[in-house]
């Protein structure tokens, strides 16, 4: 035996040759991502030259604003330097007048920009968690929240919202049972990932009571902020009174400004000591994208046109997927206040097969439509079988059609229920 | 007493009125980077009237090239889109043609596309090892490896090599005596950042018997492989025989090509399991930045011209930093082989007291310099003491000022020995 434990090589002929380091249990225990997992079947499909609607994934078609990219294409820079690792401190600023207008108060000292939203989910986590502390995110969750908590060694204890209740808060009563001695922290995505739900002022006072009462962390993933529809307003947990010190917002510019590729995102906190922590690892990698950080920086200045224009088309958007699912024999599709997102009911036994089988066995007139399964959104198992998620990231056309291969897939998958 | 076992507010009056979650403890162990912790007094230096020349980062004054950043102002997207997460296929594709064009043989699938190298190494320690695990590294190391070590809980063990060997690799007996039954890999940077010693190809042979002896991994940072002098040439640990599943290569174009603030990096292994459990974490934060990688893959049309002027450049610039500082009283400094940095050796009671009065106390002419105590490149308590990190990273006059201003500040420093 080897010092690791293992039968050295050589002992049974058969045996490769070499007996190679293990790969870390981290790794193994993270999942891949549901978003991402069917793309090579949907490569395949491809080849077999069927046209593929990409519902599956948040990447917006809407075009990134002609300002930002004139800005790109007219920087002078000789040289692409790092830049300050808590981000370039005029585009702080600028992020200072940003947040202003939306009716937040922060400082550039309050601020970390990092690479995309995720990097601070990171980051958060690793300042404000143990190995072994458990975050409570009510479920269905942002699946790759799973990658960030195993790479901190954290633990997220799940407790179900449903569709029942257009994924609305869990109640009270949910939090407080799920609380351990390990728990140090809260987290939600508001307007939500992937339910498309908005919590209310009112839902986000009782998070705030529950924790003011166990000392907890609560961290908010804000990054469809400015998409809500139907004249509801966004509350940021940034204006909950009397827990500042608990807080922190996560956010990132790759939805708003239809810039996903950019990947700058930024952690925000009064609490000095998060950030001053979080600073000793964005420090460890240096800084964020120059580039990035200058188009983040230009895209303050977005005429509010813009938004304007995204989100009436969003509306309609959601408005045809709602309604086409609703429409559908046995499904099920509470409207969303929020985000470009929507999770439905379908009638199907197992929503991982039925979405590899829309792309693996399924056309329709030489189309059909990608979507995630609901189950890499849950973190209970069996949660999310008969559910899917649909990102409205097509235009009105494309939506169509896919809502009609949707239908059309529906009445003949063999797995229907 | 709540339940995390602190006293609860209210109980003694001068309390603070609400107890805070606290910090985690990797939070709290993640150092300050040592490269950029004398930033403040720089900054108030600079504040007084003083010419501070930064000799303390590595981020090049040399321009990015010309046709990188013509290729970034002629884009012509419309949507900044998410890429694949392992990086876009056509980078990928032509960093097969670098690749191959330094005597690397690799394809498009044993690359994941990084932000920065940084990234790069988080992954690979994610992977490779668990919390706890160890991995040996010569010491003096970059400083920034420990962020990431502790970020993953990984264990940094070093070895010692020492500036009366020009810091050449420690022989193999220290490495047998390092070894543990936690002990999963080795990590070297090469050539070496902080000590410009760029690794034989027979030293990175022993490297290689001891990794195959024991069954550990091999990591190589490689980013300034193309700064190699006086006519010596790197040898990269790919081109190991015999160890290939091993092996985990990490590079970055943030120096080949001055491109610091791009934040573009490469992992690349031929050992399938790393590369496709690295691609969960890959997943998990969606992309490398697009600007990025469109400006990495025309970098790789750079005319071999670029760096052949670059490494003349540098290589005037080390001999300035070099025989500067051995003509100095009591000072010495090998001559580092590859990358832009040197190690020196000064007459001085403390190196971090010293590059903070150099800041703090100290001028000459209206100038002083900035450098980094090499105190922060090694984890063994007590070494780097009496040594400096010094980034030849400016012009040959600046960098002549700057030695002028160091020979000053060591006839007049008060803990000078």
């Amino acid at each position: 035996m080897s010092k690791k434990g293992q039968p050295k090589a050589g002992f049974i002929a058969l045996q490769k040759p070499l007996i190679m380091p293990t790969i870390s249990n981290r790794g193994q225990a993270c999942p891949p991502s549901p978003i991402r997992k069917l793309v090579p079947f949907s490569d395949e499909a491809k080849k077999r030259g069927v046209k593929v609607y990409h519902l599956n994934i948040g990447q917006p078609d809407i075009e990134t604003p002609e300002n930002v990219l004139e800005k790109i294409r007219t920087m002078d820079l000789k040289v692409i330097e790092y830049s300050h690792s808590a981000g370039i401190l005029s585009y702080r600023k600028k992020l200072v007048e940003y947040y202003n207008r939306v009716g937040i108060e922060v400082s550039p000292e309050e601020m970390i920009v990092t690479t995309g939203g995720s990097e601070g989910i990171l980051f958060t986590l690793m300042v404000c968690l143990n190995p072994g502390d458990e975050v409570i995110i009510p479920e269905p969750f942002y699946a790759n929240y799973n990658g960030f908590a195993i790479a901190a060694g954290v633990v997220v204890k799940p407790i179900g919202s449903f569709i029942d209740d257009g994924f609305g808060l869990p109640p009270m009563s949910a939090f407080e049972e799920a609380i351990t001695p390990r728990t140090k922290a809260i987290m939600i995505c508001n307007p939500n990932n992937p339910t498309g739900y908005l919590y209310s002022k009112e839902e986000l006072e009782l998070l705030r009571d529950i924790v003011k009462k166990h000392d907890l962390y609560l961290f908010s993933d804000e990054v469809y902020r400015e998409f809500c529809y139907d004249g509801k307003q966004h509350y940021s947990v940034m204006n909950l009174e009397g827990i500042d010190q608990n807080v922190v917002l996560l956010d990132s510019i790759s939805k708003r400004y239809s810039a996903c590729g950019v990947r700058i995102g930024v952690m925000i906190s009064k609490n000095k000591e998060i950030m001053s922590t979080a600073m000793k690892f964005a420090q460890a990698r240096l800084s964020p994208p120059t580039f990035g950080q200058i188009a983040g920086e230009e895209a303050v200045n977005t005429p509010a046109s813009y938004l304007v224009k995204v989100l009436a088309e969003y509306v309609q958007r959601r408005d045809i997927v709602v309604e086409s699912i609703n429409r559908m024999d046995g499904c099920f599709c509470p409207n969303p206040g929020g985000a470009f997102y929507a999770v439905a009911r379908l009638p199907i036994d197992d929503s991982d097969k039925f979405c590899q089988w829309l792309l693996e066995d399924f056309s329709y007139e030489g189309q059909t439509v990608m979507l995630a399964p609901a189950t890499g959104f849950y973190s209970t198992p069996g949660r999310g079988k008969d559910e899917v998620r649909i990102s409205y990231v097509l235009n009105l056309t494309d939506l169509k059609n896919a809502m009609k291969c949707l239908e059309e897939g529906l009445k003949v998958y063999p797995g229907r229920k």
